[in-house]
């Protein structure tokens, strides 16, 4: 409907996830609108993006160097890895500032219906990981949806054998919610791993 | 929270109108997932966008030359002038196939919250546009809103004694939509414009 190349950015905004017609619309009338330079940095750190970002050779997580920031970091505990499913999820327990282990990023996690089975993970990368024997815990903690889960029990019995301590992430209720609006599969976990007050 | 770069994408997404810092992560790491050439085809048409698309110096509307695709088409009567506030609402109208006359775009309307006069908008090249007498009917399709209404009371009043027939789209129900569901400014207004059965 638009003049050629109006409609081509609208076209390519509607590809990005989250973007329909009408906000592809929105924003291609927005960059007409903006200053050129703002335009032409989004542009060009779209390119540099993919230029310059890579995937940390021991862990997954995104990396500028061969190494991310977390695994080139000599002051992170190396005993403990923390088991995500994405790079987002790295961020989210950063945030919290509880955890000083390193972590792992699998790229996902199992899904039959998506067609993503343990070998599309990076599972192997872990196993070589723990094969010298430095870690001494592995926390899963992926997502508490049913692939997360799935993933979390295959990750179990396959590490359970090596005589490391596998921890999963407490389910329960969410701190500041309100009881009565917990669904009832939090609410079971929640009774499930109920503990003494005076732990 | 993200190494820099990739911090960088997300701050320059979450720029772009309706796009929150949570959307801003998600497609982030859409690109990072992409295909290098199909991130590079949208840097590429972002920075083209912007060195190629001007505003059509006869109506307002976009166009990639002098004249925009209507105003250069010389099938399209001339007699007739739709004004519209945004180059979005001449494709809104087009894809009604309804009208085969020639726009003009205002560029916004009247809202003294917004500090939007007048003298913002095109209405002195609106004014220069039927100076020569060709035009014999001037449309007022702003937004049925606060803002589009006061423009169309503006521009009414610049209109009218020029001896120009000025006409204004119709309000009323939605095609499609439930008379109990209407807002009572509509209904109201349906019933203002009510037609003879005969008509």
């Amino acid at each position: 409907m638009y003049e050629g190349i109006v409609q081509d950015l609208i076209d390519e905004l509607g590809r990005l996830p989250g973007i329909g017609p009408k906000s592809a619309q929105r924003i291609a009338f927005h960059v007409l609108d903006a200053e050129p330079a703002d335009v032409r940095r989004l542009a060009d750190v779209l390119t540099e993006v993919k230029d310059k970002v890579r995937f940390c050779v021991v862990c997954g997580n995104v990396a500028e160097a061969e190494k991310c920031r977390i695994c080139a970091d000599p002051r992170r505990i190396e005993t403990v890895i923390c088991v995500v499913e994405e790079s987002k999820d790295v961020v989210a327990i950063e945030r919290t500032r509880e955890f000083r282990g390193r972590y792992h990023v699998l790229g996902g996690a199992i899904s039959p219906i998506e067609g993503i089975g343990p070998d599309e993970l990076r599972i192997k990368d872990l196993m070589t990981r723990l094969a010298d024997g430095t870690v001494g815990e592995v926390i899963i903690a992926t997502d508490p949806n049913l692939e997360g889960e799935a993933t979390a029990t295959y990750l179990t019995r396959l590490l359970k054998p090596l005589g490391l301590r596998v921890t999963r992430l407490a389910s329960g209720l969410p701190v500041g919610g309100d009881l009565e609006y917990a669904d009832e599969v939090t609410l079971g976990r929640a009774f499930e791993g109920r503990r003494s007050v005076d732990d």
